[in-house]
């Protein structure tokens, strides 16, 4: 394990793969391996960028443009992503090696698509420490994506520094249909398909966003002027650099202003909490728990004991 | 607790409030008192119908109408509400209170406003309870209402034999609004405020949700024609006897085809093992477990401890 955390500190790829494997296996002996080798990371810190976007406005593209001019300054970017779809799809895989192709051959890039399990939680704590690992593999930029699709946002936003939203151009019926929530967590909107005839469509809804963010309270842990909305064009690389412009000046402000240590510190209690949770959960998948409860469920459905009265039972066994 | 069982079988008002009260506190004897009187309470079944509707339907209305006219067949109606924001804004106690002024003093109803409890499982583990104690008093009809937010429904039409969403009449763009996990949900889709100037609307949105109903595939558990969408006035009470009728039609035919009686089976299963996972997580906030929570939390929070390695210390003094 002490190896293993070595190779990884050291930047080697294959190692950081291995481990990633460690992390995402439910065999108690290789989790037992990864509490260990998680415990024995150094304590380098990437930028962790969460990226939202809906299948369609053009995330990947935008991912591979965005990427590659980040590789290009010498930056090692790690692209992780939290799918709850992608476990039962499994499409997941050979789209983000097809999709972002050229990315996927850069030697300073890292593309993990997201771990196969259909359940969200379980999807949050493996990326999580897959984050963890990354940064320790000595990656600059971790780059979280996510699909739209229930909790997985809050999720993403949990366990990232910045959290940026990617929209396509659209009218102001379809604004609507960002809900609150998510604006509400996005540090960045990014516009996209700001080119050829769609860009004066996509300027007026950054306009548009833009509006709407200033309607939103101003936040403590903002400067002046955020959140934003900014048009980009992943196609075309426009924009790219002024997002990655703004993305630094918010890092460096919450840095300078002790927001960022203090959102780390918040984010890692609540990760530790989540994590004790789901592992006292987890002691009723194991004998001889498990099989008390299919016996006493068993009895609930027939009608033969009352469910609060089973469960206090069940609470005992469990004592 | 026998005695109290005892009166509370015997229809006794002041006794099914007592109960509900009993449910409803977090005192651990209480507790112990409340599991010892769902066990032994009489296995009698009402007819449980969830009611879902936002804000501005005319929930309430619709309510005391529909509940006047249950009463005024010689059944008892009892009233139960699930409201995760009710905790905060307090207003739900007042408002049940005026706004279904005349089925509060109707001796055949009682109505419950929403256990203040911030967090919507609490809510809907003690509403589910109540249920079981308005079934035993001998009510024969349970409506448990639910505004539409986020899971409350869900959790409503968990704990219901019937579900009811009731909408208001609305234009094209606003039936897309409804989501496709509620629709699926619904048995019955009521079109509130069928008079007046807004019948033409409200029987085109009628037609509007029938037709999409129709698109859904259709359910094993329902007969030919369900589920449905049908007009009504709760101020004028037309269509309230119509909506009843299809209500008992739907679910005779559960009954006997045996949908109902394994409908409430599930139901108890998944109550059951709901149950054993609040009650697992409740040991969290016991001591000593909550005080070396909280160390180890500051502990992670401090950059001290890794949260991984922490939790798995925290599982191991819950051993």
């Amino acid at each position: 394990m002490q190896d293993l955390a070595r190779r990884l500190a050291a930047g080697d790829r294959r190692a950081l793969a291995r481990a990633i494997t460690l992390v995402e296996s439910t065999r108690p002996d290789h989790r037992a391996e990864a509490v260990a080798l998680l415990a024995a990371l150094p304590p380098r810190q990437a930028l962790r960028i969460g990226l939202s976007g809906t299948p369609g406005v053009g995330k990947s593209t935008f991912i591979e443009s965005f990427g590659l001019m980040l590789t290009g300054q010498g930056l090692r970017v790690a692209v992780l992503a939290v799918d709850p779809s992608s476990a039962r799809s499994g499409g997941s895989i050979l789209g983000d090696k097809t999709r972002m192709e050229r990315l996927s051959r850069d030697p300073r890039a890292f593309i993990r698509p997201s771990p196969s399990r259909a359940e969200l939680g379980g999807v949050a704590r493996r990326t999580r420490e897959t984050v963890r690992l990354a940064e320790a593999a000595g990656f600059d930029v971790v780059l979280i994506e996510t699909v739209g699709v229930g909790q997985s946002e809050t999720l993403v936003a949990e366990m990232s520094d910045l959290f940026v939203l990617l929209l396509a151009p659209a009218g102001g019926d379809e604004l609507q249909g960002v809900k609150r929530g998510i604006m509400e967590m996005a540090d960045l909107i990014l516009v996209n398909k700001a080119d050829g005839e769609l860009r004066p469509t996509a300027l007026r809804t950054v306009a548009d966003y833009a509006g709407a963010l200033r309607l939103l309270r101003k936040r403590p842990q903002d400067p002046e002027g955020f959140p934003k909305a900014l048009p980009v064009s992943a196609v075309e690389g426009g924009g790219l650099d002024a997002a990655w412009a703004e993305m630094q000046a918010l890092d460096r402000w919450r840095r300078d202003n002790g927001r960022f240590d203090r959102r780390r510190a918040e984010q890692a209690e609540r990760w530790f909490r989540a994590e004790v949770r789901a592992g006292l959960l987890a002691r009723l998948d194991r004998e001889p728990a498990a099989g008390s409860l299919d016996r006493l469920g068993t009895e609930v459905a027939a009608g033969r004991t009352d469910p609060v009265a089973a469960a206090a039972e069940m609470l005992r066994l469990l004592e």
